[in-house]
């Protein structure tokens, strides 16, 4: 499999989930500073334009929540998904896809306001309340979602990856986190883990 | 089950998918207009204030895309997912996620921009950029992800319930739908399905 990603964006989680299934994959970098995503070659691979992107032996998959969930299906030995629940399964998709549509949207209005408007002080006014909206988000989910110690309770899962990835980005998103004592406290429980660490080293975060 | 929806909202994919898998449910009416999914009643079954919800035997669930993924395999015989193929599975998730995370936003910059900026005049600015979104995110439907005859080819899907959903909004939108006849030839063909028929007169919308 070719894994394409950026460093530090929401492709870490697919990242962390390839390495922590002992898959077996090939991993490209690509500079969205340099625009690389929007290069015909890479819009050739996926013309949305994004990370990340799997390419496997019987297609090419995007977006993150759908990566994750391939990645455990694929690895069952793993354990990295309650494959054979169906109501566990829907409450780890749930979870992340409310990181996708609504959380990571929200961090998106920071950098990427001009998805969503094209004028200069509205992208300013869409900056402004990204600490108010991030902070809600993961608000959420410190008080209600993360049950402990793992997201999903006591079995570790595709749930914590994505969170881990999004909750690297509080301090730059302007949160408070001494508000996210929980949060903080997976964080560390995750960075200290062994694949969590060789990827980090990987895309060049440590 | 019970299932919380509003009339014409995303909700409308996961009523229609229960309808067509035979589930017995019964449907409740949350006025958004009158501001019902903020009271405190509400926010008890569902902390995030949005529909829709299903109540399960299992517990709640939330999140348009993992209900949709829940009852598709809680009614295999319904055939609304190719649950026992871990890529075309991947594949499902990944239209909807696109759906839930892309173009649900697009949408949702017109009527609920004040969940990103403050300023009224930001408000104005990403309203007048939806007919754009709306048109990228479903250009890129009618011209790669709709197969045909229905998103995944030959088998109907969870994918073409969403996309129905949300193709309803385009006119709404301001989206010229000239450009898009593979995906307005789809809603024709969706609308008339009994069960899709069903819903629009539960829900008030014919």
């Amino acid at each position: 499999m070719i894994f394409y990603y950026a460093p530090g964006a929401c492709s870490l989680a697919p990242h962390i989930a390839l390495q922590q299934s002992g898959a077996q994959f090939e991993s490209r970098r690509v500079d969205l500073h340099r625009g690389e995503q929007t290069t015909d070659e890479y819009l050739a691979i996926n013309p949305k334009g994004r990370v990340p992107v799997l390419i496997t032996e019987q297609g090419t998959l995007t977006e993150n929540s759908a990566i994750l969930f391939y990645i455990s299906q694929l690895f069952p030995q793993a354990g990295l998904a309650p494959v054979n629940d169906p109501f566990a399964l829907a409450k780890v998709q749930e979870f992340n896809n409310y990181l996708a549509s609504t959380v990571h949207v929200a961090h998106a209005h920071g950098p990427r306001g001009y998805r969503w408007a094209d004028d200069q002080a509205a992208l300013v006014a869409m900056k402004a309340k990204v600490p108010m909206t991030m902070t809600a988000g993961f608000q959420l989910i410190e008080d209600e979602l993360l049950e402990g110690p793992w997201v999903m309770g006591e079995h570790y899962s595709i749930c914590d990856i994505y969170l881990y990835t999004l909750s690297r980005w509080l301090e730059g998103d302007g949160v408070n986190t001494s508000l996210l004592p929980r949060v903080i406290d997976h964080r560390h429980r995750m960075e200290v883990l062994a694949p969590v660490a060789e990827v980090l080293q990987v895309e060049g975060l440590v």
